[in-house]
């Protein structure tokens, strides 16, 4: 049984800081030390940069993006290609998606995939607003871009039905070998898709 | 070149998480959004508990211990054995120590070894201290408890020539095996150590 080491007001900055994903009881511990050794220059601005975050974050009603501002950067941003319509789970795909810079069109965030056994159900996501997003006549293409897990593509499918009487092309990412990855340690699944979806050399 | 996903409000803010030791610029990110996701219960309880800890973390005026009052906690105990004096390098040693709830005296933190390559003389621990606490008349042991280091050792001969005079024993950990440690990993130093400290079974 560990004694607490220090006052209640840093085991509770250490019990919080653990919750964080990639810290656990012992790297938060570190985490608050180098917090309280960088008071000036780390800890200071962090607290006024979480307080500055609590007060203006807002979901994006658009898009369900994560950002200061409604509608969202990314949603208020002209240069986008507004005929591209990019249909993702959650708003950490959202980011992953612009952190590669590849894709140049808008978002949509579903909030998750169907899942009967879990009990979420089409009402349960961003679904409906989505079809009727597809439904604007300056978009062209909806690609859903799901996790390839057989809930993301159980959703892309019940999706893919619910936009067939809207007229845009749906289209999902490609699955194949990626890149830099070597053959012996790929799924029989992954090396299956990537034979069948084989393109000229 | 990643484009800026959110507000500059939330690429502040992870920005600064991903200066905590153990968070990366990826898993700054994910800790971002997970501290938005959970508002109420983890993001707002965080912010006030950095705010808590800025407005009261002090360095104790005996130890160096960091807490939020001075005495520390650890000094403050009356339940420390008052005859045993442990030295470490720095607070995370402290901790350590206490987290294993193995040592129950009181601790001087140095700061930090002797370095001369760093340009780290005595003058820049706080070893002057540590000498007169020895000399209390209460002080019975001083553990040198410094990292198996060069410069740790280093450090813990200096300050053992230092107590000479003073009525104290003064001791290190011991070297060894570590619990649970397979001898094949062990390197050289560590078994020779082992063999000439070996104790009857």
């Amino acid at each position: 049984m560990a004694r607490a080491v220090a006052g209640p007001e840093i085991e509770r900055l250490i019990q919080l800081l653990s919750r964080l994903p990639g810290l656990g009881p012992r790297s938060a511990r570190r985490a608050a030390l180098h917090l309280v050794r960088r008071r000036a220059d780390l800890m200071e601005p962090l607290t006024a940069a979480l307080g500055d975050a609590l007060e203006k974050i807002v979901v994006c009603s658009t898009c369900g993006n994560i950002d200061t501002r409604d509608p969202c950067t990314v949603c208020a941003d002209p240069a986008r290609d507004a005929s591209m319509l990019i249909a993702v789970e959650n708003v950490a795909d959202l980011w992953a998606l612009e952190r590669a810079g590849v894709a140049g069109g808008r978002y949509h965030v579903l909030g998750g995939t169907l899942s009967p056994l879990d009990g979420v159900g089409p009402d349960d996501l961003n679904i409906e607003k989505l079809v009727r997003r597809a439904h604007e006549s300056e978009v062209k293409e909806v690609i859903l871009a799901l996790n390839a897990t057989v809930d993301g593509q159980t959703t892309a499918h019940y999706i893919t039905d619910l936009l067939r009487d809207a007229n845009v092309k749906t289209t999902r990412l490609a699955h194949g070998v990626p890149v830099g990855g070597e053959l012996d340690y790929l799924d029989e699944g992954t090396l299956s898709a990537a034979l069948r979806s084989r393109t000229p050399f």
